[in-house]
């Protein structure tokens, strides 16, 4: 099939860690009631845009996965194709994962914590194998044996994400499929600094709403036509601030 | 990876139209509450047994997907790889879609209605295409083009199941995964007929409840080393019943 390409991402619902203004990374936490609120409607936003999902992709953390399928319950399309991979996975915060954010801040102070938030290729501290919040003996991951995260910064991530990108994502846009990623705030900035060509520096602006789906054209080189385009432009903004926020407030 | 391998089935929840006492088919109604409530147990009792599946295997037909995701949600498995296929939608009910099971059996005799509902090679009447019924324009079945069926018999079913079953799912099995396949009252009838040597004419008699699974162990050659198992025995006989009430009842 030839360009335009249709892609679209979306960011899970608010987490009940996200609640609770904890860091997350790989640990499995599910929706929050706000957070499905926010899936459901994600789907509705699609129906009312006419944008129909051909093929669903999603890391697999059960928050996005929920996301996913509560968005294509209220879109009806539950019966799409259904790819995961832990490539779409949220950055693994390594030793803050579990750790309150404002806490965090008030003990290492406001620029180690940025550092660790925004930083390019800052990763935190490792996590131990040991940990309650540690991925090592889970068996969704054991295919990558050795190799499962224990930190990652963003430039890991990139790493990581990229190829199943240039792989698995672009092969079902090739087919002419309408593709819905469902992922987290970390792999979409990811996806969404590859595909809008931002600097290792000026990703750290970029925060990217919870359950508000972000559209692309892309060409034939599966880069955008255009700038991506959220479905609800004044909710995206007020999220983005939301999430620019976080650790400070609460 | 050598035998046993494990096998479980599990019929969606009661959906809207169960509940209603329609003939369903391939239409693409949703869970009742009840149905709800079904399905995240059928994912408590598969979390209790210690029976966690590797893969899941749907129809395209929204009840039996969100049946999928609730059980796989309480079993906390969300994350497992997901393959859907028509082959293992409910049987096509042709023009007896969408009407009431008690007036149809009062409209063409008790007979009747039984040959429809359980003939091994009855089909019920061809379901016109322009019927708000019909699936030919449905886009999950584009692949199909023309042959999307207006009619099926529980033949016609064992005859697209089948290749599904010898192929995809016994592929899964072999590479030592677990298998949840989440399905139809008919095309799990016609599985377990495959598995159990029932005949065309003893078919008739059996009943699978809705939202309890049921676990097989097979051999090298996928056939069962043993009865199926239902995880809630009791409940499955009092569901199986309820099933070959249906008509006569409400």
């Amino acid at each position: 099939m030839a360009a335009p390409y249709t892609l679209i991402l979306l960011r899970h619902g608010q987490s009940t860690w996200n609640q609770e203004n904890l860091f997350t990374g790989w640990v499995d936490v599910r929706l929050s009631e706000q957070g499905v609120t926010e899936a459901k409607r994600a789907g509705v936003l699609l129906k009312d845009a006419g944008l129909l999902p051909d093929v669903l992709h999603t890391s697999v953390l059960s928050r996005a996965i929920q996301t996913a399928n509560l968005a294509l319950e209220s879109a009806d399309r539950m019966w799409i194709d259904v790819k995961r991979s832990w490539r779409l996975n949220e950055r693994h915060y390594g030793g803050l994962q579990g750790l309150d954010k404002a806490a965090t801040q008030a003990k290492f102070g406001q620029e180690q914590f940025m550092l660790w938030r925004r930083s390019y290729d800052t990763p935190p501290p490792v996590l131990a194998d040991d940990s309650e919040f540690s991925q090592v003996a889970d068996p969704r991951y054991a295919g990558l044996g050795d190799a499962v995260p224990r930190t990652e910064c963003l430039k890991d991530v990139v790493e990581r994400m990229l190829p199943y990108w240039h792989a698995d994502i672009t092969d079902d846009l090739r087919a002419g499929k309408t593709v819905l990623v469902t992922a987290h705030g970390n792999s979409l900035r990811a996806l969404v600094k590859h595909l809008d060509g931002i600097s290792d520096d000026a990703i750290a602006g970029l925060n990217i709403p919870t359950g508000i789906p972000l559209v692309y054209k892309l060409g034939d080189d599966f880069m955008p036509l255009a700038p991506g385009e959220y479905l609800d432009p004044e909710a995206a903004a007020a999220g983005a601030a939301a999430v620019a926020a976080q650790g400070a407030s609460k």
